[in-house]
């Protein structure tokens, strides 16, 4: 058993841009030498948030509509008030999603489904450079 | 330090169908040699997804009545359009919810509170076959 | 490898508290000798939940008033008419929000955000003591 981490650099456009990490997850896993456990994809940042879907594009404008529909960007947020931020909205849908998502994998392969997958959104209210880690914990 | 993988295999009805899976994932716990760990229960799919609660009745039609207000079936989505499935709403209540939980175990059993059932909800709009996999990691 | 398990006993309020956890995880995580793993964060209970938030008093109140919204305590729920429990509000978000986090760390650290912090929230809608487990898992 071992623990092997990596880390997948991403430049997004904010506004609950939304990018696909299964290419990046799964060319991390062949690089280790673990072929069966977890992977931990964890978000380092308090603004974006990850879950998996079926990524095309009319989910992708589903699932932004959706967003908006229950936590608005035009609303009034006190974290807007406080610290001119206006990204409140952002904060309060990545904390709604979390930032955390567990994925086992078998014989060196993510164990999804065929039309499911790993999916990042970026719910700041500005493009960012991401960060995120993965951490493979297995044998 | 080991992992062991096993599935519970189950037919549901679909449309908000809620299943309590905290017997399956005990049985399977009690055949691995491993008494000390984490369990990830985790959908093959993009159109179920997991949670704990207390699983009666009332609970579930309440849960029934939240996702249709929030994520209504009848509402019109992109994706229905685009591929005729008319489970876009589905799809959206399964990314929200999320297709991973990592549920800790002690001395051989699941650390559950008493009324906290681990639960599997099929948002789709038909009965389906599901396969859920459950990779234990532990001592 | 092994596994490593930690308490946090905590007094809360209820009617939606909120606690950051992220020093007494950073302390568990110290005493243990693992120093680059995962750990799973883990509500024992089915009326509060975890994720990750910047924790500063303005977000707070955005985060209480988002759950008040969108699964109001005043609205009829099928759980209380039938047990009479009046938390049927705090179950509904409890199963949303999610039970379980779990969060990479490396060199005895915790891999989070400058202004991310671990948080939990009691749904329930009396003053509760709470245990929530911290599972460990690494070399």
């Amino acid at each position: 058993m071992t623990v092997f981490t990596a880390y997948i650099e991403l430049s997004t456009k904010g506004k609950t841009d939304i990018v696909d990490l299964t290419p990046q997850v799964k060319d991390s896993l062949e690089k280790t030498e673990i072929s069966c456990g977890t992977v931990t994809v964890f978000v380092v940042g308090s603004t974006a948030a990850l879950t998996t879907m079926e990524y095309e594009p009319a989910l992708e404008s589903d699932t932004k509509r959706f967003f908006e529909k229950i936590i608005p960007e035009s609303m009034h947020y006190a974290h807007d008030a406080t610290w001119g931020d206006a990204n409140g909205h952002s904060h309060l849908r990545a904390s709604l999603l979390g930032p955390s998502l567990t994925i086992p994998f078998n014989e060196g392969k993510l164990c999804l489904g065929t039309w499911q997958q790993i999916i990042f959104i970026d719910f700041d209210n500005r493009p960012r450079k991401r960060r995120i880690l993965l951490q493979f914990i297995g044998k």
